[in-house]
């Protein structure tokens, strides 16, 4: 079985990558698990080391639009497709035409070259949470359920939104066997920090725990909707193997989330790593980015998920002990417990 | 103030333009009213007579996507755009890359022409009923709400609801006034059957009422969703004058529908026209177009439409009455009452 990952080389995708490759074989929609023969990982930038070492990756190194114009990507020879690549919420709302081209576009084009292929492989869409936002003119409920309607309150929800609808289409046409899931915000991110007005989310714990400070730029009460790296990939593995019929509808599932407000993960966060650690989170508050965070939803009841056997991780302090196991070199304070 | 229509020789686009023309000025999003100087009619075919013979009135023949590309619509000089024209459900059905050049690609580049002209123009989006629909995977409710999530069947449905997307962040970005409007089956319309589904919605009534038998595809108590024709303008027309308070959310809007059965729509015809003209009526079972037309939803609580203070048709049989009186060339049976 050959497999293809766009944005192949970034933290979910190259995570994603590896499980598959650990794991070998991969069952598709509901059939007996086959062999992983090839993983073809495209996007900018090189994958990392360990990836480009395994002699079943195939790098594909460009813009993912510009190889499908160009008739570059091998969907003839996948049975799998993972649509990670995207451009970001911030790059989207600073520059509209670049959103437009980069999530819409190539999520249509990257359809249209699987339609041409013309074997239906199963395509795993990755949504976002972005979908949903609480705006004055129209609140969120306070659960979102799988039947929520989304109101997009930036391009990118509404480009992920309108990606969602168009794998929903080709996919009841027969020219792709489509799953649209939608991520919730993932925390611990490794790394560094990027452009994301959630990037603290990540950032509040990884740098103490390096030893560095980091801003926390909202209250303490602040609750959201988290997911670990390793749980997302799991979410995403399982929409692959769900059968049609375990999917069912051909709108999105939303992956389960933890909900937890920012002052317990920073309590977490001084469980794991002492006083040392939260002392180097600054409190100063951002009413730009307060604003963007409270208007998330952070209570979902996943039941298509969940009838899927996917469960969100069991506490904050769970996430931040994978955390530090997975990334010992990133740690340079003493871990408790 | 100059407007344009697309799909403006069309049935409804021309009766909105005659409406437009009659009141002689339009009030739009909440500013005063100002009078119509000019109404451009962007369409295949040429307008009908009496509006080819109105001064205001500026066909622009040739088909949308080409004229957008061409640069060749005036969007620099109109304040308010009625974006009408589209692929019919069958169409979009039977050729699938049709309804996704003349549904999603014309309605993007249209947005487009409105964003490089940069006055942020009054841009009416008239969306369908068809973004709903029942799956086994995926029931409806009862009731349809404005915040029902839509689950379109087709994809005439996906991209009409696709379009209310873009709509809705090229208003958010200040690109456009947008106002998504969801038009309800309109019955009765003059003419000719065409190749839609719900196509005997108004052929079992126009038919018999001129002396020619119809066939009617599904059961009497089969329930549906109508709206008058003139019922239809008037909400359109109200989208265009609603200020942005007064509009709203960015998501769509359900206008009225006058829930009725089969059953009753042959009765109120049968009070109109005796049973002369019932008898013209094949009751005739058609499974395939039985199935479409009980998927579509005949519930509506729409709310911001009643806020907005549209009201449903009163009746099947004044809908019906309104039909005889505007299409006297088209009865041949005599109407008591």
């Amino acid at each position: 079985m050959n497999i293809l990952i766009t944005g192949g080389s970034g933290f979910l995708g190259a995570r994603l990558a590896r499980t598959l490759l650990a794991q070998g074989s991969l069952a598709l929609a509901g059939a007996p698990a086959q062999p992983i023969q090839r993983v073809v990982l495209v996007d900018r930038v090189a994958p990392p080391a360990d990836l480009a070492a395994d002699a079943r990756v195939q790098p594909l190194l460009g813009d993912l639009g510009e190889q499908l114009a160009a008739g570059a990507l091998p969907l003839a020879d996948v049975q799998a497709v993972f649509h990670l690549a995207a451009a970001v919420s911030g790059e989207c709302e600073a520059d509209f035409d670049l959103g437009m081209r980069s999530n819409l576009d190539a999520t249509r084009q990257l359809l249209e070259g699987c339609r041409r292929a013309g074997h239906a492989p199963v395509f795993v869409f990755s949504s976002s949470v972005a979908v949903f936002g609480d705006s004055p003119e129209q609140r969120l409920p306070e659960v979102i359920e799988d039947t929520t309607l989304p109101t997009p309150q930036n391009s990118y929800g509404i480009q992920k939104f309108i990606g969602e609808q168009l794998v929903a289409d080709y996919t009841r046409k027969g020219f792709v066997q489509g799953r649209n899931v939608r991520l919730m915000t993932v925390s611990v991110r490794p790394g560094r920090p990027n452009g994301a007005a959630s990037s603290f989310l990540s950032g509040m714990l990884r740098e103490p725990l390096a030893g560095e400070r980091a801003r926390c730029p909202v209250a303490p009460e602040t609750a959201v909707a988290l997911s670990s790296p390793g749980n997302t990939v799991r979410g995403i593995i399982r929409a692959s193997t769900a059968s049609s019929t375990e999917w069912g509808a051909r709108t999105a599932v939303n992956l389960p989330a933890l909900t937890t407000t920012v002052g317990e993960m920073a309590q977490a966060l001084e469980r794991v790593a002492g006083k040392e650690a939260t002392a180097l989170i600054d409190w100063e508050p951002d009413a730009q980015i307060a604003k963007i965070i409270t208007s998330w939803p952070s209570r979902f009841q996943p039941k298509r998920a969940q009838a899927l056997g996917l469960a969100a991780d069991e506490s904050f302090e769970a996430i931040l002990r994978d955390y530090v196991r997975e990334n010992p070199q990133a740690v340079k304070l003493a871990v408790k417990g």
